[in-house]
Formats: structure tokens, sequence, C-alpha cells
């Protein structure tokens, strides 16, 4: 069913676009078939618009890559929307907000729209929001709709299902291959961004980068294989920055081109995931309601130690 | 239903109780029967055994207090079992390896046990594996069971459930005191350490967490609440570990006295968040199942993009 609001916000009005996403943000009654009403054109395929993931640990550089993108995107004449999730990792030092502050040079075109997302919720929530949101700015004409996450949990990458092209940023500080391929960025990646080339480590964190990258892979692309490209760079000497910017680009063509067949399938195996993390999401509100009377007699047993928690989940599950 | 291998793990043989903690990581079947078999004694009351919950940002000093608090227990003749979770923070630069590498000069130590949960799952599974690991720690006769994770995530503040009394290591780098707020390490501390006491900033975020602390609150403990200490300390230099240590047996103490009604309280809360967890992550398992079969309509209506994930979750939901 079509929403007023939400119609006003794919119109091009920006505090309807915000109140909108406000609405999205607080699970608000109506969102669901509001977004179910919107027309993205993204289903049809990549491109249109150009949905960026970026990621990585706080403090490797993102904002930087964030803050080229945009400035790039708008010579080009684009309309870009920047979402930046950070709910659950307090320890990342601020990094989103000091994102935003950075690209407050931004913040004055009107053909730029930049929002973080509050959602707290679990797996599903912010799953839901992230890509709620970018069904709106996808059905609001966007053409770049770039989404920052801190990559430090299963959270955050699963915000990424949403993106045609993931840059995951790394610097030497953040850790080995190893740590990279237990968080799952290696899944998600389709460029690594080695940062801070001038600290040491970096070149060995590239080498074995490349190494885990091409472990069995063809090194250069082919129409049904992306080599996952490992740049260097410094943010701060504004050193090769370019070039990962024309490496997104590459992807996206290639996306376009021949690898469309694996975009599809991302795009599937995003789909279901999507679903399963909101069911989940939604099986503990379900649960949440039901215990919420006061007299209970699950709630007033678990409470007392009479009811062992894992078994009574045992047991809503298969009256459930 | 009474099970082997948990029997022989309970009577104290090493082997199976490594052997049962990892089917309780693995989910195996029979898993929750043979918990459930088990009689924890830590239903009846705090203390036996201690659960003592050590969470903080990587690097906080978390794993210097954990040595501190075996070596002590040591000197008491009690048995000690520690575990390490870290799921889900792959840029804690490898913190709780190295932890566990610095506890080596415990590890030829029959009396000590020192185990990490590898547990991927979501929010349900972490919280559910270790809180079933507790218990069967508890049933096997360990007096003090120090359960640590990385408190970046809500997952891993979830696992503090399961503890007695909580410390929460803090330094200056690890973010202000709006941040620990942010990532609810207000509601599960019982004692704050600003470790690294020698850092620019240390002196005002043990200041900031004090104001915080005691906003509107009593500056002593009565029998109805305890007033959170925020001790510094620098464990490097080993000057103020053993009052921090002094003031977690203190809350203990006043668990199992004056504080007891609240510690009670916050068990039943535990309980209820336990039940919660297990059920979300229950529902996805389920729904995970009913797409595995390949000519499922929903998995390919996802797929193809016929069905909108938010949609179709709504649906299953309502059908469930």
């Amino acid at each position: 069913m079509s929403d007023p609001l939400f119609d006003a916000a794919v119109d091009g009005d920006r505090r309807s676009l915000a109140r909108a996403i406000s609405r999205i943000d607080d699970r608000a009654t109506g969102t669901l078939e509001a977004i179910g009403s919107l027309s993205p054109r993204r289903i049809g395929g990549p491109g249109k618009p150009f949905v960026l993931g970026i990621t990585g640990p706080p403090g490797a550089g993102k904002s930087t890559f964030t803050d080229k993108l945009i400035t790039r995107a708008r010579t080009r004449g684009e309309k870009v929307a920047v979402v930046a999730v950070d709910p659950s990792s307090p320890f990342s030092g601020g990094a989103i907000l000091g994102d935003r502050l950075r690209m407050e040079g931004h913040a004055t075109d009107p053909n730029v729209f930049i929002r973080s997302l509050a959602s707290r919720g679990h797996l599903g929530g912010l799953s839901r929001a992230s890509g709620q949101v970018v069904d709106l700015l996808d059905a609001a004409s966007f053409d770049l709709i770039i989404v920052e996450t801190v990559g430090v949990g299963q959270s955050e990458l699963a915000v990424m299902e949403v993106a045609d092209t993931v840059l995951v940023v790394l610097t030497p500080e953040s850790g080995d291959v190893v740590q990279t391929m237990k968080a799952g960025l290696l899944e998600v990646a389709d460029l690594f961004v080695v940062n801070k080339s001038d600290r040491p480590g970096a070149n060995a964190l590239q080498r074995n980068l490349e190494l885990m990258v091409h472990l069995d892979m063809p090194l250069q692309s082919t129409d049904s294989h992306w080599a996952i490209p490992v740049a260097t760079c410094s943010a701060t000497e504004n050193d090769g920055i370019d070039e990962v910017v024309d490496s997104a680009l590459a992807h996206l063509e290639w996306c376009c081109g021949p690898g469309r067949p694996a975009w599809d399938r991302r795009r599937a195996v995003g789909r279901v995931r999507t679903f399963l993390d909101v069911v989940s999401e939604d099986a503990r509100s379900y649960a949440l309601d039901a215990l919420r009377d006061e007299h209970a007699a699950l709630r007033l047993g678990l409470e007392a130690g009479d009811i062992n928690p894992y078994q009574a989940a045992a047991d809503w599950g298969t009256k459930g």
C-alpha cells in the first residue's frame, strides 16, 4: 500500500526522506507495506543505482574513500546517498561520527544525502533496516548509494549483503590475514585496500592477502571469476586513492557485463539471508511479547529458576 | 537423561570435560538433555561456584586480571576454570589467544582448566554455549569460573548474564564514558577498572565513570544498592591489581549477604534473556531447514527476486 510520506520521499523531498528513514529505523507500523509498494530499480540489475559497501575495522580510513567517492560522483552529476551503520561497536572511537563531520564539505550539497542508522536491534534488525533504506534511496533515484559499516561483527557483515561491490579497508594494525579470514571478510570483499601503506607490516599484509585471494584461483578476472585486487594506499598522503576508486568502478563494470550471473547469484543469496535474519528477529519479538504479561507462567518460572531456559526454548519451538 | 560422557566430566575426568564442552560448542544432539540432567549448585545462590565475568575492549589488560585471579584462587586451594569467548571480534588482535598463552604458567596445573569457545553462531548460540558450559563446570565442582569476553558487541555482553560479578576493564584509549554507556557496559558492570592509569586521560575517564555510576545513587553500598567501585591500576607495573581482586571478592560477599535479592533478580533477568536468545536462534535454524529443500518454492522465489524477503518473513511469522 502506498504511503504519502514515502511517496514524497521518492519524489525528492529531503525532509520526507529523512522522516521515512526514521520510520524504518524505528520499525513503525506500516513500514513493511510502504516499502513493499516501492519500485526499486536495482532488482533489474547492478549499477542503477550503484550500491557500494565499505567496511573494515575502526580507524582504517573508510571515511577518506567515502569522501573521495562522493566527490567523483558529484563531478559526474550523480546524486549520492551515504548510509552509515554503527550500532554495536561502541569502541570504534566515534569513527562514524567523525566520518560524518569530515564529510561536512558535502553536507550543504542538495544532491548529497548523508544519514546514519541507529538501529540497535539484533542481526535481523540491522540487516532489515539497511536493506529497506537502500530500497527507499533506490526508488528515490539516487545514483550512488554508499553503505558504510565498521566490520567487527556478523551484524555488520550482514549489512554488506545489500551492496553490489564491497570495499574492505584494512591497515597493518588491524590484524593479519588469518583474522581477516576468520572475520568472514574474504567472503564479502570485492576489493581489499591496505591503507597506511607506510606502516610496518603493510607489505606483508598485502602479500598475504594476495596469496589468500588467489589461492587456486586465476590471477586475472574471467567471465565467471572476479580476481579480487589488493591495493595499497596512504589515504592521508592522498596516495593511491584514485586507483582504489577505479577498481571499485571496474568491479561494477564486470558485474554489469560478464560477471552478471555472479552478481545475480550474490543478490539471490543475500535475499535468502535477509529472510533468515528477519525471521529470527521476529521470533524474538514474538516471544518477548508473550513474556510481557505480568502473570505469564513461563516468565515467572524462568525468573524463579523452576524452568530451564534452554529446555523452555526447545518447548517453545515445538509448540511455536 | 544422564549421559556417560557428561557423567565422567562431572566426576573430574579432564578429557571427558573437554569433549563434553566440544559437544556443547558443536550443538551435538542430546546436549540439551545431558545438560538438563546435571545438578548445578549455583541455582541455590551465589558463590558456589563464584562465576566472574571479565569484559572490556581488546588490549585493555583482561588477561592480567585473569592470571592474578587464578593465582589467588590456587593459593586458597580452589579449582579454577577459565572460559574465553571470542567469536565475532576478528580485530581483537588475537588477544584471547595471547591470554591463553600468557596463562600457560597455569596450564600444567591439574586444578586449572582453560578453554576457549569457538561458537560462531548468532546471539543465542553464544549465550547458550557459555551458559551450558558454566552449568557443566559448576556441576564438575569448580570453585571459581572465569568467563572472559571481548566486550565489543551485544553477543559478548549477553554472555556476561551468566556471571555473579562482572569486571569491566577499560583504558583511556578505549573510549570515553559516553561510549561506555552506549556499549551497555554500565548495565553489566559490578566494578570498573581503568587500566594503564599512567596514560593521558586516565584520571578524566575515572572521574567521569564515577560521576556516571553515582548519578543519583548513594556513594556507599547499602543492602539494596551496590556502589560500583571505579578502580585505577597499571597492570604492567603490577600496581593496584590486588585491590581490584579484593573489590571483586567484596562484591561476591555483598551478593551472598545483603545483596542477595539483587543477585536473585539479576539471575532471573538473565534466564529470561537466555530464553529469548535461544528462541531467536532456533527460529533461524528452523527456517533454514525449511529452505534447504532444493525445490522449496520459498527459496526459489527469494532467489529469483519474486518474493520480498521482509514480506516473506512477515508471512512466515504469522503461519509459523
